[in-house]
């Protein structure tokens, strides 16, 4: 066969497999947000249309990869969890890695109009991805606790600082410099003694992230309506351009809601046991 | 600080990089393009359209890297060599992979519609991606002669089996058919005889593939006029929306065009010495 | 500093660090010991000095890294259990490999002639070794089971292979011939029926393989003696030449001592909680 | 079949194989052999003794694997370069590293009794290996004129410190605080005016190290007598115990011979084109 002379090139391309039997967690951020967010005027501290579209993004996702049974989500960043036992792409790493981080960035694109309708895209934004294998349950725990700390600490230094800019006068370099060496403590009473904002009030959306899991839809079959969602849940692209026609992998019976809730706790893990036993 | 107790999961990131010295192919391919392409009515044996989208990524992304210094594309795929001695990103295998391919991504969706103006993207599409290391120059002259004789065998079965079906009135299973076992010569021929088409006079794009490099731009100021493009040579994005607005690090005084010409053959190289020694 | 300009080669040093946190089999077998047994005139089916011999290797590379928790070995194999938390070499796969398989070997050439008094070493002997990593407690289990069981198979088909040739007068084709297609009890029952032998009386040490751990020494300051061994304990090395007066990293009250029993039901695991969890 | 229910453990090996068509390095280390020649009684600055066991063991690896066309060695360290076409253990990592490195170990203590007839050994050493990849011919001459420049170096440093200590009176605190911040020049200079030495007259062996290359012999039917043997040039082995009786892969008219000569300048390759277009 024509070509046949050139096809040894082919031997150069590895074998890349994850170790079986092990959790991934597949983490992408956004590559050099800073500057897009400047770009696209994203509101300060937290700018909710792209959140929820980052939540849109990922919620896209784990329709597409019924492996995917958790993901967790705060600022430009995303980490999911994929169950152990999966055998995606026969677990090769490149091909997770690049097409996950591919398939997300595509949505986030593509949804971008839903959520920023007066606001034109202005360039292409790409994210990075990588995996982590973690061998057991505590690791897991432990990187989803560090993930929605991370989620605390920056809400926290982001809320005061932006207070202190907006609302307080001082440039970014004062703020900088007043917030220096503060504990938690001290940024709590700055935002309540000098804005009367009480932290625990603002959008637990800011404060703990996004948690997105699989719920069990009940047998009834009218559609629920967006009245009855819970308090501090959101669905997001209920509301938005129809649904992605892909043909779904997932069973009929659950859909992937969103949560703004802790995860550190157990409470959340012993509400949802198929997560870490999958 | 807080979080710190949970900060010991950051020890399973484990360093990926890619050996020095030696260079890098990254190559990506449309994920289940088969489905995107017939969802989106790509037209058949090639859709200009959608091949002209695909350069027009693969500009971008050669515009924001300027260690790649050679893109091949066919289809809904796409190589690209970066030069041996590029530092990107440390060399981290999964931080090259995953932004590569997310930017490639996120261009074809920011572009979509200045090529498709009248087909609104129905779903995201995705693309996976993978680096294959190559020692030395003889390695790097068969891959991209293996791809160029790939888009050959390929384009000619499609070209002539479309004729088949569109004009000759065969069914696709009678075309494969009437397709088995032919030689490049009974191809030609069977269009030739048959539909009157001198394989060779086909559009150079479709036989041939697009080559991206890049080209210094004469010292003279005046922007090369739209005439001034040598035949065979096509700028994407010149009609299309602005240029990304992202600070270029390329050299201010090239640009890469896109080239459909034989790459198997020295004659390419040698007038291109710099792409194999960078 | 002279020599600097080369330096830069080390920057092809890549690591390879092993996942944290998560078991570590290391297997060693011998390199090409079907020849190697031949001209060393190993009696058959089993060879008592040559397992010995592998033992005291083993128990060898026990008292070296004390992060080896568990040995397993079979005719020339040998497969070592390392703690998931062990931090040995910052867990760098070629130094681990290396330096085991190393000093197993080492210790085989240098004790042979303790083992083989009447039979000097014709050429240095080689094994081969890997790593591989098991994220959970269930596969480490199921490794050593798989071990068990195959040195069960084996030794039972060489047991009656070798009673066939040596004392049915079958020549070596014939007695594969015979054996072809039985299963384990028709095996049995040509050993008790032709040989009177009975498999299960046959020494532990050929049907059980051998199995090394630590054991605490009671405070009893009295060296233990000989006769207060175990049925189906053996100490290697105790008679052989002087202990390796390299600095013993293992804490004083332990020994390694060799056992020949059942390590695929829960019993041995039970009464040695520390395994699997250290 | 009994055991198969355990069977997938084997699924946890995964493959580790070596860009194709690439150099390899294998260097290995002795382990822990400060103490190791300290308890052996090693002269200092130099153990011939020890030089020709290195030697003699690196001369057994290479007879039994062809595809190591060159090698290098000095104090307790050997590298050798496996030709890049080499399709060796279809170039798995752990099984060439682990394998070579056994055979050494194995021959380094096989052969200990010729070079040390006196000094029996104590403990069984140990070396550490690991396999290093270079895409072209030149960090492949760099990689050897870093070792060699690393053996003059060490060596000449040395050459001096024992000479203050040995002949000097000097302890070897004074002799490293006289030795701080001294050039190469100073160092000549100490030897030449206080103990009367010529480094340069000093064996080329120390000096240069051991370059183990193979010499195809003449078609004359005669063993070469010891006499035949030039200058600077020793067979290890030549009158130690008899040949490895393993089957030899070699082809029968080369030999393997040692030398102590320049490997940085060109003239040393020049004569050997095969060593780096194999």
């Amino acid at each position: 066969m024509a070509g046949s002379k050139y096809a040894y090139v082919r031997n150069f391309e590895l074998p890349d497999p994850l170790l079986p039997g092990t959790f991934m967690v597949f983490r992408l951020d956004g590559h050099s947000f800073h500057r897009f967010s400047d770009e696209h005027k994203f509101t300060k501290p937290n700018d909710t249309r792209a959140l929820e579209l980052m939540d849109h993004a990922a919620k896209d996702l784990m329709e597409q990869y019924p492996d995917i049974v958790l993901g967790f989500g705060e600022s430009d960043e995303f980490s999911f969890l994929i169950r152990k036992s999966a055998s995606l792409y026969n677990r090769r790493q490149s091909k997770i890695v690049s097409t996950l981080t591919s398939l997300f960035t595509s949505s986030y694109v593509f949804r971008w109009a839903s959520y920023f309708p007066d606001a034109p895209l202005k360039y292409p934004p790409a994210f990075d991805g990588r995996i982590i294998l973690y061998p057991g349950i505590r690791e897991i725990r432990d990187y989803f606790s560090w993930r929605q700390t991370d989620t605390h600490i920056n809400n926290l230094y982001n809320t005061v600082f932006w207070a202190l800019v907006q609302q307080g006068g001082e440039s970014t370099t004062q703020a900088h410099a007043t917030l220096e060496g503060t504990v938690s403590k001290e940024k709590h009473e700055i935002l309540f003694s000098r804005f009367n904002v009480n932290y625990n009030a603002i959008d637990a959306r800011f404060r703990k992230g996004s948690t997105l899991v699989r719920e069990e839809i009940s047998e009834e079959p009218s559609v629920p309506s967006h009245e009855n969602v819970p308090a501090r849940l959101s669905v997001p692209g209920s509301d938005g351009p129809s649904a992605i026609r892909m043909r779904t992998r997932t069973k009929p019976r659950t859909r992937i809601v969103v949560l703004h809730c802790d995860i550190i706790k157990d409470e959340f893990w012993d509400a949802r046991p198929d997560i870490l036993l999958a």
